[in-house]
């Protein structure tokens, strides 16, 4: 029985892993479309053509159904879209910038358009522009984020309140329990991030995953708000940051500090002292590296499990 | 059918009314018990002369077992202590401080006492202290609240793996969709503020009533993380703070600037640019000032509501 999230993407569960950097390539996304859920490649640390491999790889590991997600603010976005729409991708996830510019460019192409927002405000946007279906993603989701700072528990019923569109919850959820909570909240279904960042196939650095894995509750924070908003391990790296915040550094010198490539050091390369390490609160949650596919079993059959408990609720 | 949380503290609905200051008097707390859910007189705010009077009023209002919220930190709690027990009060709340100073003293005395803690070591804490329940309250509570921003969705999955004690959600929970979502969670009741602080029978005054159901996504922010963390409503007041943190004022200066008496000017007295007006982000899905019957009544119906929509989710 489907819903949806199912149909749209034509799935077997309506479960998302989320396209993140330096996580998600084709060894990860092939895993959990292959598995039931809908993968999807991460091309916010890719070029082009590194991108347009993992594309043809993915479709030669499965059958199934993947997304491509794209930061809309990439600079090589043409490019990036091209690749997508040459290897007839079928479903594309948009975050961080104007849904406007690709949304009816893609779909004239036949691919879907689900469009990632922080915030209701966002979610009305993404709906005016066409989009297929949202993910509103609350404060505790790792990586960026929005300014609001609404959790998934309050952030989902608003965004139900004011759209029909199919809705994916994101931030928070790691196992079938909070699944099914965020579904009674208004969701169709979930996109989860941490939980196959530290995943066998995902392709982060295994420090990274150990990092994941070992992170306790308060091990994360979101930071460089004057900056763009984003959540990670409170690192060495981090740990200066906010030494340069509190002595109110101007957004110059945080943006020196800060330089290119920290993403890349933490989570692809392992550095755990001076690389930025992106991950979500429910990292707290996560205690084994699994491969994608029994991640996908142990949620739906939770989920399953979870629904069975509600006959002991108190009622009426 | 009941369960862990109705039976300890004798009453129908698994539905607290938290005990806000300036706003949890003898007419809400009163009230919220007569319809079925736990009410709770919030001490905070009161000196224990009017506590008391507050207590017997409550007691002439409502034969069924209400509570009294006492942040451990008060000055006075040695009095406010002594008014709980010397009128027999069946349940207390305690917040904000050491529960092992009175939870032993309190039970000797036949009352039952359930501490609100921002996180697990928080809990294992109270639960090493001997409490009867745990309320566990996320980052989108109003109020004061913990310092590792953990939120709902995450924290009482964390909270409900280490403990089996009776378990309240509080924090972004106003409707019933919401608490069946916290109970999946692993909670066995709810704690609701933000929606009793605008109900009729408040004793906030009216204008902040107004402020709260006005409030949207993005109104609230947890701030003064140099001092003690509350999460309020952006107003003039709010600002001025801000102001001072981004120049990187001190603490000495910010707490001179905070002043005294500026909740009770804010939601007492209803002045809403200089005053403090405490609520969680959940106010953005707060649109009507109700009885407090009318709330636990309503988010009865749509939490039994919700459990049959569960019917119709995607399943094995």
């Amino acid at each position: 029985m489907g819903n949806k999230i199912t149909s749209l993407y034509q799935i077997k569960y309506p479960i998302i892993q989320a396209g993140m950097v330096w996580c998600a390539g084709w060894e990860l996304a092939s895993a959990a479309s292959n598995a039931g859920g809908l993968g999807i490649i991460g091309s916010g640390s890719m070029y082009p053509d590194i991108l347009e491999e993992h594309v043809k790889k993915c479709q030669k590991a499965t059958a199934n159904p993947f997304a491509v997600n794209v930061p809309l603010l990439y600079p090589d976005i043409e490019k990036h879209m091209q690749v997508i729409i040459r290897n007839k991708v079928k479903h594309v996830f948009t975050s961080a910038g104007n849904p406007k510019s690709w949304t009816s460019i893609l779909q004239k192409e036949g691919v879907t358009v689900t469009h990632v927002v922080p915030s209701v405000k966002f979610a009305l946007k993404a709906e005016e522009a066409g989009v297929d279906a949202i993910v509103a993603e609350g404060f505790e989701a790792g990586g960026h984020n929005g300014r609001d700072e609404t959790t998934t528990m309050v952030l989902i019923p608003l965004v139900r309140k004011q759209t029909n569109l199919p809705l994916l919850a994101a931030g928070g959820i790691a196992d079938g329990r909070s699944m099914l909570a965020a579904m009674i909240l208004g969701a169709d279904g979930v996109q989860i991030g941490s939980r196959f960042a530290a995943c066998i196939e995902s392709s982060a650095h295994n420090n990274f995953k150990e990092a994941i894995v070992s992170a306790k509750e308060g091990d994360t924070i979101l930071t460089m708000k004057d900056l763009t908003p984003v959540r990670l391990i409170k690192n060495k790296f981090y740990q200066e940051i906010q030494k340069l915040e509190d002595k109110c550094a101007s957004k110059e010198d945080l943006a020196a500090h800060l330089g290119r490539g920290r993403a890349k050091k933490g989570m692809f390369e392992g550095d755990l002292e001076s690389g930025e390490l992106e991950i979500g609160q429910v990292s707290a949650h996560i205690s084994e590296i699994k491969s994608a596919a029994s991640i996908l079993q142990e949620i739906w059959e939770e989920y399953n499990a979870a629904m069975q408990d509600i006959k002991n609720f108190p009622a009426e």
